[in-house]
């Protein structure tokens, strides 16, 4: 189970190119599977589009258990939001959890990429929350969002919106603007990595007018958060 | 500003090792800046001991502003307890920042990493809080526990016990105790990718007779956090 990193082959790990090197078959969702073409020349790849988690695991796992060596890939880290966990879940259920030999390799996940492109805002703690609510009840991600907010977590939010999905980030803004003030730094990073990235720096108020997609990132400062000539840099309390 | 991964050369990125190529100084804690001895031979280096965060930070960003292509290494990610925050507000703090050409290359931080090794318990959402009450007041990281604790966010804990601090993690622990069983899985994973590193799963009432030093992280699952097999494993939500 292989994190390949935000987008970019520069921010792959060298564990994760000699996993993909040594794998037989590699099985991911469509464009992270072609975004490894410079290393998959002659291999079998098993690419499949969105939703399609459930099966993914299985094929890998089942392949697995016959015998081959099988990457499972997952953009950023394998276990944030990734495949690791459900193709552990899938293996148990298969019965075949204990007989295989798994190796889980991470990666540069999408909050400390997003926060390398926008400076240092997690430099003290901070929480990762998902607005996706297909998984997860939205009850349980708003008292989440509270519990950020209230202790002055700096916050990054995954799956901030899509085509489906307007209202969430709506909330979660209006939630942190009921402790923080709407000059708190915001960022949105999108398509890390890829060739249309965007990352824009904005504050808490001006949040909702930003382009938010699916391939975006949010992160929101904390009340030490402060942007320094266009860093956004939350402060960890060093004397200077 | 690198972040190096968690210890092993595997699990630098890419863009790692070229800025590191790249660079003519390479300043660091002296531990880091000798992981890089494949990739330093050459250059001049800066290597220098603990408490010396502030000095590291003014001697790069001042050669950096002479002219010099400098290398500024944390280990794990650079944005995440490491030295890109501070980095930025001495250069802010010197007058330098808006005239410095600076990038900040991220890195596989110590919380996935250590999830990785021990399974995917980072799976769902999640808070990373430092125990260390050096820079921040010990009431504001208590409170962050407490609300971590009762919005029921898997919780990684970096700087969990020192030689001189030695209460703050028992105190984490009896905050968890109060709002999750005490079965809850908890993993604790020291000196990551190195030589002597080790990997324990244990649950939360046990997890103070396990030995955590300066070099370890803490994972404490969530109320979905079950163990499968010998792997922590936090389920999303997938229906299987």
């Amino acid at each position: 189970m292989v994190g390949l990193g935000p987008g970019s082959p520069l921010d792959r790990t060298r564990r994760c190119e000699q996993a993909i090197a040594a794998a037989e078959l590699v099985v991911g969702y469509r464009p992270y599977v072609e975004s490894l073409a410079d290393l998959t020349a002659g291999k079998e790849l098993a690419a499949s589009g969105m939703r399609q988690e459930v099966q993914r695991c299985r094929l890998a796992v089942l392949r697995a258990a016959a015998g081959q060596t099988v990457a499972l890939v997952s953009s950023g880290d394998a276990g944030v939001y990734g495949m690791a966990g459900l193709a552990l879940e899938v293996a148990r259920g298969e019965g075949l959890l204990g007989r295989l030999a798994i190796e889980i390799v991470p990666g540069v996940t999408a909050a400390t990429a997003a926060a390398a492109r926008l400076g240092a805002p997690l430099m003290t703690d901070f929480a990762a929350i998902s607005l996706s609510d297909l998984l997860v009840e939205w009850s349980v991600i708003r008292r989440r969002l509270e519990a950020a907010a209230e202790a002055d977590l700096v916050t990054v939010l995954y799956n901030p919106r899509s085509v489906k999905r307007q209202s969430q980030l709506a909330e979660a803004a209006a939630i942190f603007l009921r402790h923080r003030p709407a000059s708190t730094p915001a960022g949105v990073a999108t398509a890390l990595g890829a060739g249309d990235e965007r990352v824009v720096l904005c504050d808490l108020a001006s949040l909702l007018e930003q382009e938010v997609t699916m391939r975006s990132v949010v992160v929101i400062g904390n009340t030490t958060t402060r942007v320094l000539d266009g860093w956004m840099v939350t402060a960890r309390g060093y004397r200077l």
